[in-house]
């Protein structure tokens, strides 16, 4: 099974695919979650290629490794194991040796021990109980908690979340005008403590909370694994200080010390219902033929989309305005994990791997950007998500309205409207026959333009879960796809080297003598430095 | 001069280009604006080509018409006139005898006078001034006032201003919990007072108010050209109803009534300095030679980019979180403007248009998908902003990473690092001969990937209003070249249509029944209706 044969198989249009079985043959379910793919032009025989791809590529030994502890992270020498950060209470999981339940569920315990005692006020501040929670992390340490905190805020009982990411102070002058510092907790999200961005952005937070306060370490707490550098630089103890092992990625790290932030905002029983969620992912992406199996399903049209249609993005459009973030999310999670040049052996891919993900919250996105996607002679397949339920009580009408347009839309893209019947719908509306003619082509919809739909009960925390880890185990599977390293991320360092170089001879150079330099021209030369 | 000219300058590389004078040839300034293009694979024989297509096209008198009055958006007949909005108080304009200047005037300076009263409290609720202003709107009516807000937070010194746009409830419940309604005053941004995602928001918070407060009407406006239908469903009478003219279109209409959150937040003289910033680069747009006008040049590099190196998409990184919706903005902008398959005259067109546009604040951007845009084998060229100036006082030392990154990012992206020097870095660190070999390839960045950078001196209103003049400037530019009507958006009609048409089957379908009908079938039917 190869290239050649699955992109022999595109060329199809969705109105010559469809019919009444279509639905039946191209969804499938998980409890109460549907994915249904029948709106694409995916073929009996492209899916059959592209599961012939998987056993070509042994995808289940490559799961199972992954799943028990095997080193796959084959450039950093780790293993990958964020899927053991979800394992229930019960569970038991050696890699070589190492006891990986016990040190999960030991961790856990001291995160959600703290969380309690922020949230009943054993654990507080001079002036009382912590009122605010202000997260200083980016990228992984900011993402994954931004994302979860704005889906599941109906359920955040506790202390109002805040999240400083970028290292510019606009955030934080915010979090200094909005919260009450004297009763505000900052937890510092660095594994190295060397993430120049978020250590100078605490710093800032530090120099402010000693003229605020008397005891400013109290307002302090670490996820990292070097509590000596917390201890030294912020004089947070060892006991405030939750680390994770280095087989947890920053994009994969929300179900650890990580989440602390979540466990706070919305308690530990939640969260726990958030791990529960995933971990029935874990389970079904592990058990379920490759037919029924939700996640593989995912990546056969990520890959299909990708590589058999030639499509260089993909749009993600959540009707749900609680999962605004989610496209970037998804972003960090694909582009970061399968952006990648070469093979697990240092080869050049011979196909395009990760698209760019973009998108955002319908119906938003039809008022911004869908003109484009329907209209434009270079569509994009989307990839729509809609709950069965609204969050919000009192307002099922709202979520009938997205309910609609999201179908609508699937439908809309797929089928299209010809020439000849924007002409005769305006002609039907009374316009004149010349004057009709003249317009049609602009308000022609050419269709055959793929969109694929996850539908869900409703947004629950066990919902969160289980939508975060079937894009988790979806970005895996396209990492076998495409014969990968999925979990390193060395793309990121060359900027970081030349940044590290450069900022001495920004230093001193600023404003007047900045904009004087780049306006005159020596700027080219600071910047080939 | 044709597409194919275009396409015959492409395939250098940008180290074989660069050289020293080749900051000087492709850069251009606007005041204390600088636009550096110098890091792409353009070239002097490229640029030239594209001035060609621009005089082949009557650049200068489309331009002439659009800023004249004249009916350029041919599909619907109107003018495209939003630059009229910006025109200094001393302005004559009369399209066909229409006195255009008169119009904005005479509007701006209702706008003007209501935002003035709300912010001193001559207009006020019976609890007092108002302290919190929530916009509710959708695309137009929503991403360029949210923008502006974000941007210029530090210029915002009125009532708090809160934003609801998409209709599932959600912001909306945010805005009970955290206003106090008694002195909240709702804006309806609705031109048709048609949207359905607007009306059926503000008809829940009407009826909200109602049960908070005697007189529910007095905290309610309207930015509409149907005052009836404003008094009607919210009894607001005609002197709190604000319109524009059909030659304003929703994703250009942050200059005209829609800006009213904006006046009451930051003050008329602040919006004014925005106002006046836009005109600057009307005036510079329209009298600048082709080879000295930033928006002109912006364009040459898009439809370069686009065109004759055939990249899908365009990434935009402002280095300035205050930035962060900019690249939303501008996805709508252009997206929704250029995404068209047909050309004026309704044939299709011969070449790719609008690109996906998307990106996010660095560095965050770094953090989240950079990987991809370094390291994968398809790259996309990237749009760098960043200021010279922080906002922030005292954290000078922040802006400056934020510059270093910045710059950083421009050279990594241009020239990369080979396998070799990866290889030697490696060894020269003490790492085993063998192992670096391995490595040195996930460690190689292959560069030749092009980006562009705006540098201004600090983002100000003034800064702000040419920020978001110049990206319609080169919008419409681009537009030009592709031969489109970049104002109109039929590609928005037929979601519509349909959505309405199911929304009667979705109804009394809710939760128990959508999720059994979902997984057992039958709403493949439903979503084929």
């Amino acid at each position: 099974m190869s290239w050649t044969d699955l992109q022999a198989e595109s060329g199809h249009t969705i109105a010559e695919l469809y019919d009444d079985e279509r639905f039946a043959e191209f969804s499938a379910t998980y409890e109460d979650m549907l994915f249904d793919y029948s709106r694409t032009q995916m073929t009996v025989a492209a899916r059959a290629t592209l599961f012939g791809m998987l056993e070509d590529r042994d995808f289940a030994q490559k799961r199972a490794a992954m799943y028990g502890g095997a080193k796959i992270n084959n450039t950093e020498g780790r293993r990958v194991l964020h899927t053991a950060l979800r394992l229930p209470e019960d569970a038991v999981l050696d890699a070589e040796g190492e006891d990986i339940a016990r040190q999960v569920l030991d961790s856990r315990a001291a995160c959600f021990a703290f969380a309690e005692d922020v949230r009943s006020g054993a654990y507080a501040a001079a002036a009382g109980s912590f009122t605010d929670v202000v997260n200083i992390g980016i990228g992984g340490s900011d993402l994954g908690p931004v994302l979860v905190a704005e889906a599941l805020t109906a359920h955040c009982d506790g202390p109002r979340l805040h999240f400083v990411s970028n290292v510019d102070g606009a955030a934080l002058t915010q979090v200094f005008q909005n919260c009450d510092l004297s009763r505000t907790l900052f937890i510092i999200a660095s594994k190295s403590f060397g993430t120049i961005e978020t250590m100078e952005t605490a710093k800032v937070a530090l120099a402010r909370m000693k003229s605020e306060v008397a005891d400013a370490s109290v307002h302090f707490a670490a996820l990292t694994t070097k509590p000596a550098l917390a201890a030294e630089q912020f004089g947070i103890p060892a006991e405030r200080c939750f680390g994770f092992a280095d087989w947890v990625g920053g994009r994969f790290s929300v179900w650890s010390p990580i989440g602390l932030p979540l466990m706070i905002g919305m308690g530990t029983a939640n969260f726990s219902e958030f791990l529960a969620g995933a971990h029935e992912i874990d389970t079904h992406f592990q058990s379920a033929p490759l037919a029924e199996n939700l996640p593989v399903l995912m990546a056969c049209v990520g890959v299909w989309h990708r590589n058999g249609c030639g499509f260089p993005t993909r749009c993600v459009v959540p009707y749900d305005q609680r999962l605004a973030t989610l496209p970037q999310y998804l972003q960090q999670l694909d582009m970061e994990s399968n952006g990648k040049r070469v093979t697990l052996d240092g080869d050049e891919v011979a196909v395009p791997t990760s698209p760019v993900v973009w998108g955002s919250a319908g119906t938003n996105a039809q008022h911004a950007y869908f003109q484009m996607l329907h209209q434009s002679p270079t569509p994009q397949p989307l990839e729509f998500m809609i709950a069965a339920e609204p969050v919000e009580e009192g307002l099922e009408h709202l979520q009938n309205i997205l309910i609609a347009n999201c179908f609508a839309q699937n439908q809309a893209f797929a089928f299209g409207r010809t020439e000849a019947e924007a002409e005769a719908l305006m002609i039907e509306d009374g316009m004149d026959a010349e004057e009709a003619r003249r317009l049609a082509p602009h308000r022609t919809f050419p269709g055959n333009r793929p969109s694929t739909l996850l539908l869900y009960r409703d947004l629950t925390p066990r919902t969160m879960g289980r939508i975060i880890a079937l894009a988790e185990a979806r970005c895996f599977t396209e990492g076998v796809f495409w014969g990968i390293n999925s979990f390193d991320q060395w793309g990121v360092e060359l900027g970081k080297v030349l940044a590290t170089g450069m900022l001495p001879h920004v230093e001193g150079k600023f404003a007047e003598d900045m904009v004087n330099e780049a306006l005159s021209g020596p700027l080219a030369h600071l910047h080939t430095l």
